[in-house]
């Protein structure tokens, strides 16, 4: 008990650190999808290399990619010991429209136990707990129990593009027996949760275009297609009366839920009603499932962005030459993204009339994940979140997507360990994207004793069950 | 034919200059819908209201409206002499994409006989027409056997919103036999037409939000509903499979369109493939009417922009929280503005989700236009243009608007005569917009023919015919 009262106080000691770390690097605008921003997402990777060492890391570098850089930091204790890997992404979302936000994006704001901010939560905020966590660790023992590394993306918010090569080319330094990564949510700050699966993700921009150049209205309108119109009309077809994707073959790969999993789902608390109360919107989807089945384990295809002709103020009298779209879609086991891909491409393209021009480009893709919720290093992490929380652990599916998770599970055959302290409300994506802080501390604390916990079971105890994955999909 | 051969002479001698001031006058971005280019509508009232004085304008000042400033100028010979009231527009449209323009939209560029720039046709190159056609006027004669007077709106392409009422304020000084109007086209260079009849516009704006805040594709995606999906939803429902508007009772008010109409319309050479080959475009619409029919006669509701979410480079995974359209529609005669944006927003709110949040705005507004071919100012202007081109003068209807023009007729009570010069490959409202400038040395020789048949006709031949009415709508 002693010993642990120690840890636990000098992980403590360390909040108001953390929030102060936190507040300065969200200063820094490390939006990886704006190539204007690639010198802040440079200063970003630099100061968290500093603040690896900082913290306890006794390596820490930059790594290059062909898009934005990694930091990888490591502590060797002894070569015997487990080795953890630990994933973040230190690379942000664009923060428009920016007039929403309560104060500006890049400056922190603390209030009430919040930090607001972007990238408080989504992913700043995580790669700092784990920061603060070997702090007060080392400053309590002197030293860990297990080997700790760190590997964090620069471009996770722009699809991951580089990130599997850059493992495979650094297989031999990232060797870990687990990986924990830290970039996910919780159903509530009283349902305590580690997150077992996640979507994937496939995002495309759609093109149409019906003239060489914009028209009059007046002279060419009712005689000529009208891109937009082609486009919306394209578009109305994704979806049925139902809230289905109307795309034929969408849903073929699609592995069927068991009663026991629509159970297990039902059984977490989720009240539909408050989830879209608290950000104004109005529940739509599927009719025949739940609404937290259908933003977590069933696949979906939305639109995140539509332009053309006019948009400023008063009137413009045009019939543009061009319109656009981008698409997404979230994909369960077992649909693969080249084969939902070329079934949306196939769909949209069928639909457009003869004559119009259609560009279709895939932005980016990421696999889905299920992690076993009977590997030994999940039970440890569920049983020092249920200590730390006071609450049993859930095992829950996430709707967002993480393509490294996909890459580490592939590239370095570990079972991953999704331990994030995120909350539904946090607004990771949009205007006043916050963390709540008590999460966030709570999240140190089980680090601090999953550490712990792992350099008791060791190597050997860290090991899967013969015979059963750990991790889909594998490499 | 001495003298008319030294009037011709004299306005040909003023070419070169007709086409320098216009150079000149384009430098000048009157943009009257961007309130950023407030001061340059200003400056470019300021240069009519110099250059009408060096074209011989006794008087010219610059009236104030709520909105952008106008222009107003007279040279009174002998109030017993008919009176002839020039329109024209000193504001221009917008230039974006500005990237699709061969050189910057506001230097001039004079290439293979055209000038090309915002406002070389529409509506800067008509109004330097008639400067240039009175300065030769009196540089060959000393004086009109007329009394001529101008107005020019600023602010045509932002729905001339104060136009009506700054008529309304000034009849007295605006009293006029006739107004010739120049602001519209012909169907080919060897075609020389006047409009009768122009459409009617509505412009509105719709907006959707179905949440407060932008939202997260994987923690909302398929739980919520989205706002583009919503508004291509609705949007998809304004046509129906066979081009025709789906707005119930859209069509009511159209006036049938008699067996001799259709077949004066068919009667004037138009190569619908060559025009929408001309611009790269797809001929579509109601497929119960000629493509000169649908872009002329026949009302339309086309999308003129729409935007919501992400429109940057690579992927923003978001659900946003509103989305938006500019629609228009032409008109024709009977339609009224009011009844059909009535039925237009019933038909849009009709069709949206519960819940879903709908604003629905006029943008602006104008009435179609009807002159009747037979009053005798309109008679005179066909026989001068047939003069000048060696061809007989077609009466055709055009396809744009202009707002003015049934405000002109309404509050003057006024025959109005639309002699334009414009092509319907001058590119108006879109990128490399451009006039032909054979086009506008013709209309400078037929606006001195003009004024010399009016003053011979006295203000007794140029009344109408007892019994008919020379326009509609009238006040």
């Amino acid at each position: 008990m002693r010993r642990e009262g120690e840890l636990a106080a000098a992980i403590r000691g360390r909040e108001r650190h953390l929030v102060d770390t936190l507040s300065r690097w969200v200063a820094i605008p490390s939006i990886s999808t704006d190539p204007e921003r690639s010198p802040d997402v440079r200063r970003s990777a630099e100061f968290l290399r500093q603040a690896a060492l900082d913290a306890g890391f006794t390596v820490a570098e930059v790594w290059e990619t062909a898009g934005q850089p990694s930091v990888f930091a490591q502590r060797i204790e002894d070569p015997r010991l487990p080795t953890v890997l630990i994933y973040g992404h230190h690379d942000v979302q664009p923060v428009d429209p920016v007039a929403e936000w309560e104060k500006a994006p890049f400056e922190a704001l603390e209030r009430d136990g919040l930090l607001l901010g972007r990238g408080t939560a989504d992913d700043k905020g995580h790669l700092v707990m784990h920061l603060e966590a070997l702090r007060g660790f080392l400053d309590a023992r002197g030293q860990l129990p297990i080997n700790l590394k760190l590997i964090a993306e620069g471009e996770e918010e722009d699809g991951s593009e580089h990130f599997q090569q850059l493992l495979a080319g650094h297989r031999d330094r990232l060797q870990a027996d687990v990986a924990v990564i830290s970039d996910t949510a919780m159903p509530a700050v009283d349902v305590p949760a580690l997150t077992v699966g996640l979507r994937g993700l496939a995002y495309w921009e759609l093109r149409v275009e019906t003239s060489a150049t914009d028209l009059h209205s007046g002279v060419y309108g009712g005689a000529v297609l009208n891109p937009i119109t082609v486009l919306v009309e394209i578009l109305a077809q994704l979806h049925d009366g139902q809230g289905r994707v109307a795309v034929p073959g969408f849903y073929d790969d699609v592995r069927e839920l068991t009663p026991a999993e629509r159970k297990e789902i039902a059984d977490v608390p989720f009240d539909a009603d408050e989830f879209a109360a608290d950000v104004g919107a109005i529940l739509g989807g599927e009719v025949d499932f739940s609404a937290a089945e259908r933003r977590t384990v069933r696949p979906t295809l939305e639109l995140c962005g539509i332009w053309g002709g006019y948009q400023g103020e008063g009137s413009k009298t045009v019939i543009p030459a061009r319109a656009a779209a981008k698409l997404s879609s979230r994909l369960v086991p077992d649909q693969l993204a080249d084969r939902v891909t070329g079934r949306v491409e196939a769909h949209l393209r069928r639909l457009a009339p003869a004559g119009v021009r259609i560009e279709f480009e895939t932005i980016s893709t990421g696999r889905w994940v299920l992690t076993s919720p009977d590997h030994p290093a999940v039970g440890a992490a569920a049983q020092v979140v249920a200590e730390v929380w006071g609450q049993p652990t859930r095992f829950v599916r996430e709707g967002g997507s993480i393509p490294p998770v996909a890459a580490i599970s592939e590239e370095l055959n570990v079972p991953c360990v999704l331990l994030g302290v995120g909350l539904p409300g946090d607004r990771i994506h949009a205007p006043n994207e916050r963390v709540v802080l008590d999460q966030l501390f709570r999240g140190t604390q089980a680090v601090g004793r999953l550490w712990e916990r792992y350099g008791e079971m060791g190597r050997s105890g860290l090991s899967a069950p013969p015979g059963r994955p750990a991790q889909e999909p594998r490499g």
